[in-house]
């Protein structure tokens, strides 16, 4: 894509109402725009990188036999009556309600709607195991919004839900679940570790998040070298200098982001809504589900908390608005400038060509220092310049987002040398 | 996809509570779930579909240059008020509103908050023309919603913005944006007439609808063989009989389903919320608008109207949830059964490596009688069977859903014989 012709710009100031840098930077670099505390509209180089994180999520949903859904955000109140949670829990505390055509919701999760759906289509336990997931806008009624992406009243999420005909089905799910999440959360760099905690009302038993270390993170969790625990209502009775109740180690304290969380439901819902099978035995059962949360565009305020710097964002190559950066340094006399105008538009055009998503800053009415200052905010991993002093090389020069060092490569051998990068 | 992993199946009987074709069909086909009036989840076949669909618009509405974003679905009241359209016209009468957090609407339309967005960017001239589109979910608290997905409470829409220094750049661009719909219309087999319309509460001036006709349209147009106008308020003045105006022929009443519409904005939106530009005469001056309209949902529930029989949907090409629908009919002894299973197992796989999007209709306990039906319904526009019959010849069976002949076609020349229908 030509940054001419890109509508948005930069910032260099950072926007007064924000404190996180996520959403700092993602302002400054224009990848997003806030239309009220925990409400973004996502601008094209945001919707470029949430759409990766969606992909990647997709890919290992679809990997564990996940099969893609699209349900209502409208939320019948009828339905949320049957759980009891129209009154209680987060039906009460963050579902928005509208007045139209009687009493909705906006859907704060899907329990409730997958539950209704799911006990039209399953009947013997040979319908079973399904997994079901969707990727889609949620919204909730964040008392605290002021952390960017990390907490949104209106976000985009995965929820996958798994259904089983036994609870022994149902753990090794919930097992292969956690290796998708880390899979997850290694294609998109973040090193997340895995904490128990309480069921927030969803459920009794213990559930697991996925923390992602971060300074800044609003989580704070207890951990020990052999076992970690999210401090919360329900185990705060731990705290940073106890002793570990399992391997007597001295627990600490630290920041996180909660980047994903997963959680064993039991036959809560299947039991109150009546969503029953038949078993081998002949008997009537309520179907063991679970759930498997993640927060789209969570994890993409919380690459950018982890990867940046002074300067900017600096994206993991799989999540990156664009795989490449190429600018174009004119100047010097016309006819230099003339010449690295062209060999840049060849180059641009020979890169789209081979199939390399780039943006080429074609801009003529910014400086050197300018387009550098905005390469560095906006953050594509890889950098490609052209200028007089790479053209008298016949090359161009390459550097990477993260590192100082920059090379020059022949032009002729630039395919070769993104080979091997593994761009395309 | 293995049709036996799909988790949901199809119903022989019509919904209850459903009058229009296209719900009737969807549903019982299981592409979509109702939940209220007008509110439908999307199952794992529609989807499929709505995204292809999606994916048609997105390719049109580039080549025009659009650029893609994402807005917010919660509005704030305070950006509603600047045009006051929070308590008159579409933000009185179909915009739901919620309590939490102070006043917030849900998007019915999104001229305010994307003019809000564009003010920030825009200074001059040079920065225009923009051409600015989301594929999004819309809601409309509509008093009449039962025409399954022809008017949904909650829908999906691409919405285009255009933006312009003077009135004729607009209309140039205008004029381009009528070939990319008729372009989306052709790849989804609908044909579209471009009718006027009135305003309908967004401009004063005439706008543009693409219809398309259909015996349960719910829109009514007078048409002649020159010129067509949508019947509505303002040109209400013409009806079936009277002379056309222009060309003193006869007009004619046919029902319509109006499938997308163009509006030109002016600088109503601009004007009011203040997004200026600076042109070449160092004048400062509202920014000329315009608006381009197409309910995704909407247009697939169009192409059912249009393309059904009575046995179930018949899928164009182009949007069908798979290219291909592989049926496997075991049956005779069991060797015989054994090698039915063992071709159309080597076939499915050789298929899905090949890159076609199949689905595999490997169910073992359904009859054949049923399968056929089935795949009738779901409507897949190419259809191959592996029987008994078909083996003995060293073939399989290929069928066009819409027709009534089948052709045996030789084992081994099935990547020849789909290369050529254009099936990867």
């Amino acid at each position: 894509m030509r940054q001419s012709k890109l509508f948005t710009k930069t910032k260099k100031q950072a926007p007064k109402d924000e404190k996180s840098i996520n959403a700092i930077l993602l302002e400054r670099a224009d990848f997003i725009y806030k239309e009220m505390a925990g409400v973004y509209s996502f601008l094209p180089l945001g919707l470029r990188v949430l759409k990766n994180i969606e992909e990647i999520v997709r890919e290992e949903m679809n990997k564990i036999s996940g099969q893609e859904i699209s349900m209502a955000v409208l939320q019948p109140k009828k339905l949320w009556q049957e759980t009891g949670r129209w009154s209680e829990g987060i039906g009460k505390s963050v579902m928005y309600k509208c007045e139209g055509n009687g009493k909705v919701g906006l859907g704060p999760t899907h329990e409730e709607m997958l539950t209704d759906i799911i006990r039209n289509y399953v009947q013997s336990f040979e319908d079973l195991p399904l997994y079901i997931y969707q990727i889609q806008t949620k919204f909730r009624k964040e008392a605290r919004a002021r952390s960017g992406l990390l907490r949104g009243r209106e976000f985009k999420m995965k929820d996958l839900y798994s259904f089983h005909s036994s609870e022994s089905d149902f753990k090794e799910y919930y097992e292969k679940s956690k290796k998708a999440y880390f899979q997850i959360f290694k294609r998109c760099d973040l090193k997340a570790i895995i904490t128990e905690a309480s069921g927030a009302g969803f459920t009794k038993e213990h559930t697991h998040e996925f923390q992602v270390i971060a300074k800044d993170g609003e989580d704070k969790i207890i951990y020990c070298p052999k076992l970690h625990f999210s401090q919360n209502k329900e185990i705060s009775k731990f705290k940073a200098g106890d002793k570990c109740p399992l391997c007597k180690k001295i627990l600490k304290q630290t920041k996180s982001i909660e980047a994903g969380n997963i959680f064993p439901l039991g036959i809560k819902y299947s039991k109150a809504m009546k969503a029953f099978f038949t078993d081998k035995d002949g008997k009537r059962k309520p179907i063991v589900m679970g759930c498997y949360g993640m927060g789209i565009s969570r994890v993409m305020g919380a690459i950018v908390e982890i990867h940046h710097d002074q300067k900017g964002i600096i994206w993991p190559s799989q999540v990156s608005p664009f795989e490449l950066h190429l600018i174009s340094l004119e100047g010097g006399d016309k006819k230099i400038s003339k010449k690295i105008k062209q060999i840049s538009e060849k180059l641009y055009k020979h890169l789209q060509n081979s199939g390399v998503e780039l943006l080429y800053d074609d801009r003529e009415d910014k400086s050197p220092g300018e387009k550098f200052v905005d390469a560095d905010l906006i953050g594509i991993p890889y950098r490609i310049v052209v200028s007089k002093r790479t053209l008298e090389k016949n090359s161009v020069e390459f550097k990477k987002r993260d590192k100082e060092k920059t090379k020059l490569v022949k032009i002729k051998e630039i395919d070769k040398f993104l080979k091997q990068l593994k761009i395309h």
